[in-house]
């Protein structure tokens, strides 16, 4: 199943395309699955608005530069500040987006607030969710596709040496086991594609799991 | 009585002297009655920091420009971003300079959150309080001095005509009214001050309310 509860595929492809979150730890391909789906998803006439958190709006570019190159801060000001940042993508982007009928395709999401600071920083998944739910007001990704690498092929893969970027070891191998915990507790939205193999099998498998 | 439950007067000067917070609408006169209330502690030997929100550390000051020059800012990213603020300045600042023993003045505090975002945006007092919790981990401020000014006063004092300053007559006569309900509430906590006299007077009721 790939849509949650309460949101029913009907068969109508607007429809069944709503809000796609690409989940996984840094360097499991998100940024590049990313652009390939949304030039499959335009190519079948759908309207694709991509977003990546944190940004995508004129306070998100804002807040990313303070939160990856800015001053130190503090675990809670952190999931604060990424929380501030998607209240925002979602009033400005995402329920505009989805409300004319577009399919939005994000590089990160919630998720990845759950499974970073609610995990990683060891905030509490249930405390950083709560403070996320007032700015998402109900909207949660429709469909989350979990790439899945190991840490070792993350950290490979890892190109920039920002703050969230340069995660160490340690660090990725909790929030990689709290990816699994968050797709297992979420069958019905989760799906988990191994994102080890060649860029083009995981796409074909991206795009089945869209059900297009 | 001016201490919250659990945290009793005990005759030690430094004990006595903890977290204090100036509250009141644009206008009120907080900073200048911050500096006042500074001066006469440090008068009688009491190390004082003294802080403003949003502000007072490297994140909250890049924050502070965001919110008050920045790009528009939804409703509950702005609440985010003022708890995100909050959180390293108790983070950083607030709690080392208690555990020193030092007092601390604060222009403006958790509950300027729940008056202008709770009340005045309409996003719920107890939901904005909810988002702050987790930053403040238990220390909300020991006492609360409320400048209470007419909003006429406040409109007419106010100078800086940043976004959150230039707030309109409505909006400060809401803000106004949460102040009162909250200081109600908090009957332990508050002490309401009539900031509408002179400045001297003022102070002295402030002084009063220190109980030093």
């Amino acid at each position: 199943m790939v849509f949650s509860p309460g949101e029913p595929a009907t068969g109508n492809r607007t429809e069944m395309c709503r809000y796609i979150a690409l989940e996984g730890i840094d360097g499991a391909g998100k940024t590049s699955i990313q652009a390939a789906l949304r030039e499959r998803l335009e190519s079948v006439g759908i309207e694709v608005v991509a977003v990546r958190e944190p940004g995508g709006t004129l306070l998100g570019e804002s807040l990313r530069r303070v939160l990856l190159d800015g001053p130190p801060v503090s675990p809670w000001a952190e999931a604060l500040m990424f929380a501030a940042d998607r209240a925002q993508l979602m009033a400005d982007v995402v329920r505009p987006a989805l409300e004319r009928g577009a399919c939005v395709v994000s590089d990160r999401s919630v998720y990845s607030s759950l499974a970073y600071q609610g995990a990683g920083r060891a905030l509490g998944i249930d405390r950083v969710r709560r403070i996320n739910e007032p700015g998402l007001a109900g909207r949660w990704p429709d469909l989350v596709i979990l790439l899945a690498v190991s840490t070792r092929t993350g950290l490979a893969r890892q190109r920039q040496a920002d703050r969230i970027g340069s995660s160490g070891h340690a660090l990725l191998s909790t929030v990689a086991e709290a990816f699994d915990t968050l797709a297992r507790q979420n069958p019905d939205r989760f799906v988990v594609v191994d994102a080890e193999r060649p860029r083009s099998l995981v796409v074909e498998d991206v795009w089945e799991a869209v059900g297009l």
